[in-house]
């Protein structure tokens, strides 16, 4: 293919990898490469794929020549692979103010600002932008969405888990004495049969979610006092049941290695004149690696960004104004055909 | 509301009951009417909003007084709830030169051809037509769709049911001697377990689905004859495993009146640079009445029609090109900032 959507990675973390992962398998994408804050000669991509520091990318903004000059390619979009808390609030806007881009920003309550940020910065450059994508935010919004446009009586439901909470175990591995933690949250069964049978509980937060730590502490540790600073933890633990079992070094790296995630958006809702019929809709994931899957969406929002950008649909986008045909690659005659 | 979106049903029967229920229940649309080929006085529609000649829609097109004259007022999006064996091939075409239309065409193999008719009327009209709509063609086509997106590397699967399928009761009840059937189509437990697990099996047909057949006969009809008749019928019984029960028209009334439907949509596919992850994403509909649940996403894709228009987005759409956000009520910043 001649006119493959080139794409970088911004950071270099779980997440970066899985984009790496993802678009090296897109036959309609090239990879030009990795921008990073650390010094490039320190970090080693699956793919061998160059790695650039990310100054470069805010300096092509003013200095064209000096981008040349560095043996940057162009690239169409990229793809935003940082922390919400404190790189995408300035990261994203800047980047969107010289390129295509795709974020993962996923602090709900600040999305509305993050949007306008965005906004200011992708509209005078005539890029676009999608934020806040992923699987939640992403495609559990857009089951949400869904949902609610198909049975607007009715009540919506999220289920996390069983899945690792990277800011959860990262939490706990703040607690002195600890070495390192893995943090599991489980959805509670009893609660989700509930709503599949057509039920409309109001439900805790305790009644939705258990959450299980392995943590694994230095020699000597006072363990009574490390599990309840975590059972007492406000916002993260305090809530929910939380069970705490201490492992050995060699029991995390053998059985909690990976991160798997996952979960169900369930709305459950009426129809007909009198609100007769009964309906539940349900949309499941299980995933064994959450950053390669994310990264995956992620890959399928550049494709949608590149083209949005084409057809002159530039600014902040979020995976509710995106028509989904621009999300797959092929094109539009053969996807109805095949898919509809 | 002063500018609810003005809505009128073509066609009357379990799906057009079906959308008139989800109209009237959506406080930003206003439903105008019901228009049919029977003579209107012998229709009585659940609401007591007003009946109208078919062919009042079509004399519109050349004569504008004679539709003022007949006080229809204005419409802004026409649901038509007719078949598409024979009636919407001609009819959204037709109707789609003279006003905005959603259908549920839903003929797979089909579409293509329906798609381009329509456009060819929908385009030097001005007006927006979304074909093929509900929920399968409709929600699980997005289903696929999206899973695709996020899992390029994988397998789908489509179960339905337990539900009644009309097409196959139909098919029942023109055979000699039988008075009326209930068909239902079961997916097959142990083959949805296996998709679900994360294998990715070649099933054949008989492996997906049972089909349960509930038949009232005449009297003293020939009953090995008419379960070899089924049983034995290609397409629609011979590839499946069938089973035929004789009830009486009593208990076919009191134990199988509803029209109940669902299934799942499951793509499983791998993710990582070496495809070393396994995924499943699973959306899943459990509907009491399929008319009713179908008359509401034809209802939404109304809403999503009329925007579009507005916005000057003409021609022949299906859900992959609609941007999510049109389907539901309400502005987009509040959408956003409560369920992205």
């Amino acid at each position: 293919m001649n006119n493959r959507i080139r794409i970088g990675i911004v950071g270099y973390g779980n997440l970066g990898r899985g984009v790496e992962a993802a678009v090296t398998n897109s036959p309609d994408m090239e990879l030009v490469g990795v921008f990073s804050r650390r010094n490039p000669d320190s970090v080693t991509t699956l793919t061998g794929v160059a790695v650039y520091p990310y100054d470069i990318l805010l300096s092509a903004e003013n200095d064209l020549n000096e981008k040349i000059e560095n043996h940057i390619p162009d690239i169409d979009v990229l793809i935003i692979c940082a922390g919400s808390a404190t790189d995408l609030p300035t990261m994203t806007p800047q980047l969107a103010s010289i390129y295509n881009v795709v974020d993962s920003f996923d602090t709900h309550a600040n999305i509305p600002e993050h949007l306008n940020a965005v906004e200011m910065a992708a509209i005078p450059a005539g890029k676009t932008a999608v934020i806040s994508t992923g699987w939640d935010p992403g495609l559990f919004s857009l089951a949400r969405l869904y949902a609610n446009a198909a049975l607007p009586n009715g009540s919506d439901y999220t289920f996390w888990g069983r899945g690792v909470s990277q800011g959860h175990s990262d939490a706990i591995r703040r607690i002195e004495g600890v070495l390192d933690a893995r943090q599991y949250t489980v959805p509670i069964q009893a609660a989700m049969d509930r709503v599949r049978s057509g039920e409309t509980p109001d439900l805790t937060t305790r009644e939705k979610h258990l959450r299980e730590c392995y943590v694994v502490t230095e020699d000597g540790a006072d363990l009574a006092r490390i599990e309840n600073e975590i059972k007492t933890m406000p916002n993260y633990f305090a809530d929910y049941d939380t069970t705490v079992t201490f492992i050995s070094a060699e029991e995390l790296a053998s059985e909690h290695a990976g991160l798997p995630h996952g979960g169900s958006v369930l709305r459950s809702g009426k129809t007909g004149l009198d609100k007769e019929y009964a309906n539940t809709i349900e949309f499941k994931l299980d995933l064994e690696s959450n950053p390669c899957f994310t990264g995956s969406m992620l890959t399928a929002c550049a494709r949608a960004a590149y083209r949005m950008n084409e057809d002159g649909d530039v600014g902040c986008k979020t995976v509710f104004d995106i028509p989904p045909i621009l999300m797959l690659p092929g094109c539009r005659e053969e996807i109805i055909a095949h898919m509809l």
